[in-house]
């Protein structure tokens, strides 16, 4: 395939995917809200007016603490990442400006989906009170927004990026090889910008909410029995504006970030090791390196017409249909792909290649298109897979959530039990899941085949981000509903759509962590013909390649696993500590002004609002510098061998601590929804609802979930992938140093 | 060295250490109890007498509990081993005799360690009564008797399958080296016999244990506001018995492994590759082999100076003075044994000596003594910080535990999320520890340096296991004082005794984890060599070592893993399950017989020792089925570089899960002791004691972490060494099958 034609299909596809988001922002914009709306006349009265009011005066609250959030957490990155685009300077101006693009393209992701979150929350409130169907529509649409704006304007840029620095750095004779591996070289700075910016995001964001959130269950539900959202509850805004910055422009960053990595871990090694196989000598030209990006471009069209379909033909009028039609997106645009990147490949690769090794040998030959659609086809399944074992383990129409909903009747220390084991036992599938992928795409095209393995199982990201998004958005359409009064019907509502949001989330966590397990094992890949070319530039003697049995990769390796372990517990203190902050803010105004919990009074939740921003600021630099120190510091005084442990090591342990974590806290969360749903009934055959002790026992095991769904599991996605980008960038370096250790 | 000279001194030791052991046993049961005891007539006037006989006969209904369980058990587990004992006959009737004697020591042991444990628990409660002082030499002389015979036993056993194998397989002709490989390869199997029993006994003793400790407390301390250990309770005896059958006779059946399978790793190793260096051709003798059994052996001597020490000099006439005490033990004998090792190093060792790879060639040449003590001290030295570091992650004494402590005052989420953040903290140092012994011993001896540092570590098992022993002890010596009735002053010697415990209960499973990686290392390294081997002998390709970019390899790292977290869920559902079977049954007795609770009616304790028996012999199946057959399966489906894969990834994720479960659990109970025994204010200044919500908050802390730190966590431990000496054992086996994957 011409690189131009490449290109013309990628900015089409771009576009669609613009106009398409803009278009759902639009309709998201159209509900104006006033009590004079259409068909609410009847159902709003006389005091009703005031209560929508209140709706769009919470709205604004809490658009303009996530604003104010994200404007104080991206000055404060910035400074950080100006600092590291500077240290770039030293292994290229070129990595430099493409770290810059990366960072800044994940913030304005980050602050888009934000944007249109805190406008979508409240009218989904609102749009819930004439019914269900509209309330979900909203929802959707704003996730749909942030879905198309994301793949569309990153994939954009990285095209750009691309166009300008071959045009700039390959030389146009006929030997460009050297070039074009030097330039993905570059290029691929912009994933560890994209990295390194939703590192903070994640944890910054996750702090933010998991403090508000489980500071507000502290002192509002177990302490003062105030319902979930209580307006006298001083911490509740705070908590809304988490979900924006936490689960919304937090996990944006974060599967930009795997997005951008897995293209760029493609680009690098496809442009060192793929070769056309002719009579001719060996080429091969950039044209046909753009297969992972055509795939992306087909997926946004693809998921263009799955979501049109939601949004238009499919029905969501009873409770009972919310969480089948967010399923259904995602196997109807599995479906719909796989027979798309079957052609793709037979269109955009050559018909037969090679993968050559680190020394120019042969290391695999015969390829053909079908190696590369088949590992894309592996990944796209298992994501799917992986998503819908994931919503049987955390959504609560199945036997595990019900079981742990069953062990609060023995209290919360069952529930704990029961919740963890599960999170335990989710990992099986999962794993299986991507062992065997990364088994078979290694066999096909080494680590070639991972990275389209990880771009595949990301092909469908735009449904895969509107469904996850489509969470957070609820969740605050619920906190707004309870605040502004709504009514029991409007809530029940919200809280349906809001705990199909929680399997959703679940579902969006484990395409995050599948994806990054792949990515993270593409970049490492790349990080290994890395420090072999150096062996085979005899600049740094690296011995056989990374061997279990040599002493600096084992020690390494069990280095590596304990990371993610030091990365929770470091994140898990910083919410621990946060809530207690908050805990002790809430008590004080409820002690201090006796007025907020009469209703008399309204709550300073500015307070709390500071509270959040001040510790997620402060809090997220240790864990943040661990990631980053860890492998740097390794690599340069341990040497690049010691990197090579290092980074499986981690891969391995942070997959299933991640996995555990998000789906016990989901879990968690959704067994306590089954009991407020009024599902649970005890031995004796009574229904047990809010209130009862088994509820107090879930929302004790939902506390302890918060942070494990919310900060640290996604977070170790980030860990993963961060180090590999970070040492596949760092690689040269390395082998030059290893002050303290030589192979 | 001689061979006869090493076996001289190994068999002195083994007798010097049973005979110390018998000693303490005697010393133990010449604690007589009737009311005219000496000193006591003051103390036990009319009414007391009754307190006696009560003691004694909780005392024999715990010993009869036991022993029941510990036959059924016995009986149950027989039939498995009998099985796998004839599917061995196919690798060689050696080894199903060899694996045959390993697991009835590790029976004998656990029984003899429940025996002495159970005759000393109610003494230490009377001797509570008198005084502090003799309260903990009772209990830590019980510790001594199981420390010291479990050693001297199984060194002697192993001591004497040698000497049998040896004359009967190594011909004495001057080439013996195969036979004395194949030799050892047999001996090999007296690890695995052990280790495969102790796994259904710390799984069977673990479920056993904590499914009536999370009965008992959830009905009793949660529901009913019983304290613990009340006589009310019917599931108290069980929870006793449970002491008994998982802390002790459970506990001793893994140590027992680890001490089996590191003296079979470095055997192993050692013989396939360790040769002198000489003139005349390279040679080794049997006797030379013994230096690590001599380490072992004067491990003992020092050990019964050191427990001496602790029996005679040293005064426990404080509660401060108990954790100093037997901290001091540890260091002391680390301190001890460091000039000992380094002595029987240069005389047990050939001067210069080498180490051949699997292919003949010379892998590691200008070896001297000082490489083989330098791995033996590292891995003593750092068993000793693992325990110091782990007592500071766990007593109450420090900061970590009081933090957790605090946590309590804002409910039982946050003591969760802190205590789970303590758990995940504490395996940053075990596991450098850990990671740099394994690299410098690596680098010095190769995986002999491992199997050496391991034993390193287990050179003074004897005082490791006494104070860990000492543990349960006292736990149940608590429990007894409690039950009848025996008074304030008494409880609160014993909860001293038991807070204790719990420190050195967690330090002794810090020892069993660090040494259960290293030995698990040093049989992987084991297993290694033996595939290479078989790929010298051309019976199977194994391409080029454990590389982690193979795609099988990094497909079951991955897989491997996963197993720890699978295995976990297994066995705390298990405990789960089994503890609300022991909660219905509870209620069902509090509920039938109100006079229970009145005090005037007996509970029917007998009913819930049948459950916790019941449940715990068939909830260890799925887990120990899952151990056994994943090695096993993966081998013969998927060939020996599977395994090499398989195997390093259940390591370095096991040893991590299993630290910070273990210490998350200690951290746990002691933060509940550390509010129990009157430390613990709010902020407000106030004392907040049993019955507070804080305390509450606490004891849901501690009934999550009993499944962690008893069950799941140190069942671990098995898992990693099983696995790695079932391949070690199966290795030939894997490499004639490979059906569904060949490299």
């Amino acid at each position: 395939m011409e690189f131009a034609t490449a290109l013309v299909f990628i900015f089409i596809a771009c576009a669609c995917g613009i106009v398409w988001a803009i278009f759902n922002w639009m309709a998201v914009h159209k509900v104006e809200i006033h009590h004079k709306h259409e068909g609410l006349t009847e159902l709003l009265q006389g005091a009703e007016q005031e209560k929508i009011e209140t709706l769009l005066e919470i709205g604004e609250h809490i658009q303009d603490g996530a604003q104010a959030f994200l404007r104080e957490e991206y000055t404060d990155c910035s400074v950080f990442l100006a600092i590291m685009a500077v240290l770039l300077i030293f292994i290229s101006p070129w990595s430099s400006l493409a770290f810059i693009l990366g960072a800044g393209t994940s913030m304005l992701c980050g602050y888009l989906g934000m944007a249109i979150a805190t406008a979508a929350n409240f009218r989904t409130a609102f749009s819930a009170i004439t019914s269900l169907a509209n309330a979900f529509q909203m929802a959707y649409r704003g996730g749909c927004v942030m879905g198309f704006l994301l793949v569309s304007i990153s994939l954009a840029i990285l095209s750009l990026i691309i166009i300008i620095y071959n045009a700039v750095i390959v030389k146009s004779d006929e030997n460009n090889y050297e070039d074009l591996v030097r330039m993905f070289d570059y290029v691929a700075a912009y994933g560890l910008g994209g990295s390194t910016f939703a590192l903070f995001g994640r944890v910054g964001g996750g702090i933010y909410t998991k403090a508000a959130d489980v500071g507000a269950d502290l002192v509002g539900k177990v302490e003062k029995n105030l319902p979930e959202d209580s307006p006298k509850n001083p911490a509740t805004i705070a908590d809304n504006v988490g979900d924006n910055v936490g689960d919304i422009a937090g996990m944006g960053a974060d599967l930009f970030g795997s997005f951008a990595e897995s293209t760029c871990a493609a680009l690098v090694v496809s442009s060192t090791q793929l070769r056309v196989q002719s009579d001719t000598g060996n080429t091969i030209e950039i044209g046909q390196l753009m297969y992972p990006l055509m795939v992306s471009a087909f997926g946004i069209g693809i998921c263009i017409l799955v979501s049109a379909y939601a949004v238009y033909i499919s029905k969501v009028n009873h409770i009972n249909k919310i969480e089948s039609t967010l399923k259904f997106q995602l196997l109807l645009s599995t479906l719909a792909l796989s027979p798309i990147i079957i052609g793709i490949s037979y269109w955009a690769l050559p018909p037969d290649f090679i993968m050559i090794a680190a020394d120019g040998s042969v290391q695999l030959s015969d390829l053909k298109p079908y190696h590369a659609f088949l590992c894309s086809l592996l990944g796209l399944w298992s994501g799917l897979l992986i998503g819908y074992f994931t919503e049987y383990m955390t959504s609560h129409s199945y036997n595990p959530v019900r079981e742990v909903a069953k062990s609060c009747g023995t209290g919360a220390a069952t529930n704990i039990i029961y919740g963890l084991a599960l999170g335990y036992l989710s990992t099986i599938v999962p794993i299986i899941a991507i062992a065997v992928t990364a088994l078979l795409s290694m066999k096909m095209l080494s680590f070639y085949g991972v990275a389209l393995a990880a771009l595949g199982m990301l092909s469908n990201l735009t449904i895969g981000l509107a469904i996850d998004a489509y969470g957070p958005i609820s969740d605050n359409a619920g906190g707004i509903a309870e605040m502004s009064e709504l009514g029991a019907n409007v809530r029940e509502s919200t809280d349906a759509l809001d705990a199909a949001g929680n399997t959703t989330a679940a579902i969006g966590k484990g395409f995050a962590i599948g994806s990054a397990a792949l990515v993270s094992l593409s970049l490492y890949g790349g990080y290994l013909t890395r420090i072999q070319t150096y062996k085979v530039g005899d600049e740094f003697p690296f011995s056989e390649g990374a061997k279990i049995d040599d002493p600096i990769i084992f020690a390494m390796l069990l280095i590596g696993a304990m990371l993610p372990y030091a990365f929770s517990a470091f994140t898990m203190k910083s919410v621990g500590k946060a809530a207690l902050q908050m805990v002790e803010e809430v008590r004080r105004q409820l002690h201090e002004h006796p007025g907020i919990y009469a209703g008399t009074e309204e709550p300073d939740f500015r307070a709390c609002i500071a509270i959040s921003t001040k510790a997620s600021l402060k809090e997220m630099i240790p864990p943040g510098l661990l990631v980053i120190v860890t492998p740097t510091a390794v690599g340069l005084f341990f040497g690049p061998q010691a990197v090579a442990g290092l980074l499986p090591g981690a891969l391995v342990s942070g997959v299933q601590m991640a996995i555990s974590a998000s789906n016990t806290g989901g879990a968690w969360d959704n067994a306590k929804k089954y009991i407020e749903a009024g599902f649970y009934r005890n031995e004796a055959g009574e229904v047990k609802k809010k209130g009862s002790d088994e509820h107090k026992a879930a929302v004790i095991g939902d506390t302890v979930g918060d942070p494990l769904k919310d900060t640290s599991g996604p977070s170790l996605n980030i860990l993963i992938k961060l180090m590999a980008i970070l040492s596949l960038v760092l690689a040269g370096a390395f082998c030059r140093t290893g002050w303290l250790y030589q192979g």
